[in-house]
């Protein structure tokens, strides 16, 4: 059995990817099981272990509304932080602010909406109100020394207002990197993108005078799009892509449903690309599988589920697939 | 809810592109179910209806070794034609020629390999071997005025010989167009592939005097890279693509492991592509319900698993995602 791509270089894609690993943040804030915080830990400490820099680490929402993360503080202060690993924390607010501060983080990320709608419903406020809400947020993170990222949902299609015009996004991703933020995360947050949705966009970011190295793409896969998205945001000149080991954060709503795309599954194209991420896969599966008994669902990863149901180092003859007729027939 | 990607096209790829549907033959071959020959024609008879054009049907290889399609002659008996629709069947000998020419076939395919192990174990010959079996196949097929597609398996990588290199795989697949095929489908048969794998691969071919017009990938989803790949196809120019309704025909060895592409997660990025296919997403979708309910197993497509949980016309709020915090903490 093959557990690692035949490496094949492509054209005109860049040499390092840097993974931003949304797990333990987007991932266990949208599974139904609530994971304890020594968990949560020992997922941290298994992540950066594999190669993973980037990690969020969890998030300051109200536990009213997620409380899969309401013991963030609990995590912060016992998590293990690895040298020359970044472990950025989800703040909506200046009271979010604060507590970061108290717990010594050094890297946020804030949350904007390319669409009224979903900032109404998620953020309950317009895109203005919390472009005022972030501003505050920004400025006294900058003064602290930290480094700000910024997400922005609904980049390409809202359950409401359907397709988003790209230079809507444009505008609202401008102002937030407007705020001093250091990256902008494009958010394909319902994963309905398509690969020249994932084009366009871009270029019209660079029109506006945006390249991506200030850029980052989020893709769901929902659709099964997140791949090739990824794909076309590369050859865009993109160096990070966000996932999510597992790819936990399925749809709390529909259980079949899937959600982020699993960093094995882009782990394996870009191993394949020849693109370094210095991420070892082996390890990260045996995450995810140690995971997936925690959350007691099994990890919707392509990869996690091919490479899962073999052990290294045996000989996998039931992988063998029966596409063609495994004999034929005698005469 | 958005049932239908934002149409956005790119650059460089072709206007239209043809499926080529294999679930009824390597996909219903590869579950573990065996459904009934009334089942089979519905669901030919539901494909045809969706806008599919190529459809193939079954397989005359022996029950013994694929008792799921032992009812291939009870299946062309009964299924209805659809004018305009063909329906290639596969044939793996001289034996199954003159099968399919008692049934009226008018389009047949024989399956080849890449590799001297998949060929000796699936074929129960060498590659020399396999090449004279079918050649009086393809001989006598086109006497008879049929059309003859050539399948050439283990493309990519093979599960006992690692990496198969490019240069061997354009050796054997010209020996198979050489008999008379019209077309090459390049089967990427364990799923392990990556996007600059194929274009290296149809550049070899390109290279060696075999342009995209005459080749069609064949794409397994086990390590999510499909539609990835079928990306990097079209943009080297290919137009037809292997697709499976539903993405059945999983490894029937491991159940949760993804085998063929599904058409509907492929109908979903060629739409928003804006390249042509004449298939209706909605009637396929339902067809994969239909026939999950038949096979006892939900199908893998993510956008079946998406689009099946949300009856259209319905308001979907639940599909709303919580990747973001659903509503900011009260100060």
């Amino acid at each position: 059995m093959m557990r690692t791509p035949f490496e094949v270089p492509m054209d005109g894609l860049p040499d390092r990817v840097t993974i931003y690993e949304v797990g333990p943040r987007d991932g266990l804030q949208n599974e139904s099981a609530i994971v304890p915080a020594g968990v949560k830990a020992e997922f941290l400490a298994r992540l950066a272990e594999a190669g993973l820099t980037t990690i969020e680490a969890t998030s300051f929402v109200h536990p009213k509304w997620v409380p899969q993360l309401a013991d963030a503080e609990e995590l912060l202060t016992r998590m293990e932080r690895v040298p020359g690993v970044r472990y950025p924390v989800l703040v909506p607010n200046e009271r979010g602010l604060d507590r970061a501060l108290d717990h010594g983080v050094t890297d946020i990320a804030i949350f904007g909406s390319a669409t009224e709608t979903f900032a109404r419903r998620n953020l309950n406020r317009s895109v203005d109100g919390s472009i005022e809400m972030f501003t505050p947020v920004v400025a006294r993170a900058l003064e602290n020394g930290l480094d700000v990222r910024a997400y922005l949902s609904m980049c390409f299609g809202d359950p409401w207002e359907g397709p988003v015009p790209v230079e809507q996004v444009v505008r609202h991703g401008r102002r937030l990197l407007d705020l001093g933020c250091s990256q902008l995360s494009l958010g394909d947050t319902i994963g309905v993108g398509t690969p020249g949705h994932v084009t366009a966009l871009l270029a019209a970011f660079a029109e506006a005078g945006v390249g991506p190295e200030r850029l980052a793409v989020h893709f769901h896969d929902t659709y099964g799009q997140a791949l090739a998205n990824t794909l076309s945001a590369l050859r865009a000149g993109v160096t990070v892509v966000d996932a999510s080991t597992g790819g936990i954060g399925g749809c709390p709503f529909a259980k079949s449903a899937t959600g982020n795309l699993a960093t094995e599954d882009l782990v394996w194209m870009l191993s394949g690309l020849g693109v370094e991420t210095g991420v070892d896969l082996e390890s990260l599966v045996a995450t995810s599988v140690w995971l997936a008994g925690e959350l007691g669902r099994p990890s919707p990863s392509r990869v996690v589920q091919a490479l899962a149901a073999e052990s290294p180092g045996r000989r996998n003859v039931t992988q063998v697939p029966a596409e063609v007729p495994p004999a034929v027939e005698e005469e």
